[in-house]
């Protein structure tokens, strides 16, 4: 099995985990600061689908970092495939998730103008959290890649 | 090299190329039919997207089809790379495209109702272009795999 940044077990792996973890969580954070983001069901869907991510990037920082505790292997190949499955799947959801978001908040602060008055809607938390959200993304990317490439070198 | 399901100059890539060509097609044709589009950036995105998707597809189209006649093989892995590099960029393109499209129809249809009176935008077309990206993404990202699959084969 070959050794490459990122994999499973390793300390780069277990950075990468927590960066997607903080970020998604940072992501919520901001959204659910800004007031009258559930009249938008993408901005709902981009916290359902960070919320899925945070549990994942945890749970496999958790395995990370036991690995590393007890100098065992994560590289076997059924592990491997179970990480490459969640990874694809979290990966393609959070992608979905960010790019619609901001497809509205574009369609918010330039389309309709809803940014300012009468409407007054928090679009700069939009864009903060729609940009966490891509930063996350482009870190479980990394890892995906990473375990791809793990696997088809099984 | 490996012989997979969709990989260069064999009939299943040529069918898959062409089915992506056709969906992105109908997408931008049915999204350009539909008055008030222009209002929306995630609209004028997924059109431009698309057309990029359809420049790719019908290159390649064009070049397993060459490929077939002349019984060339196109899998080196110099061309390989290529294609994987070409596919993963226009695949996440369209994903971004068709999600953040995808975004603003649910917020016109069931956020802000604006497919009822007095707005009257014509949402059935909207949905009809997003669902056609859909599948045309999809296609690619068939073709996206296998590609990645046999670079990492070579």
């Amino acid at each position: 099995m070959k050794e490459v940044f990122g994999s499973p077990g390793k300390v780069s792996g277990l950075a990468l985990r927590i960066g997607q973890c903080s970020f998604a969580a940072a992501s919520i954070g901001v959204m659910v600061s800004a007031h009258g983001f559930f009249n938008s069901t993408a901005f709902c869907y981009l916290i359902a689908s960070m919320g899925l991510q945070v549990l994942w990037s945890l749970g496999l920082a958790c395995l990370d970092l036991h690995a590393l505790r007890s100098k065992r292997s994560l590289q076997n190949p059924v592990l491997v495939s179970l990480f490459v499955v969640g990874d694809w799947v979290t990966a393609i959801l959070s992608l979905a998730a960010a790019c619609s978001s901001a497809g509205v908040t574009v369609l918010y602060s330039r389309d309709l103008n809803y940014c300012g008055p009468p409407a007054q809607l928090p679009c700069s938390r939009f864009q903060i959290a729609v940009a966490f959200a891509f930063i996350s993304w482009f870190l479980l990317a990394v890892s995906s890649i990473v375990m791809f490439w793990l696997l088809g070198a099984v």
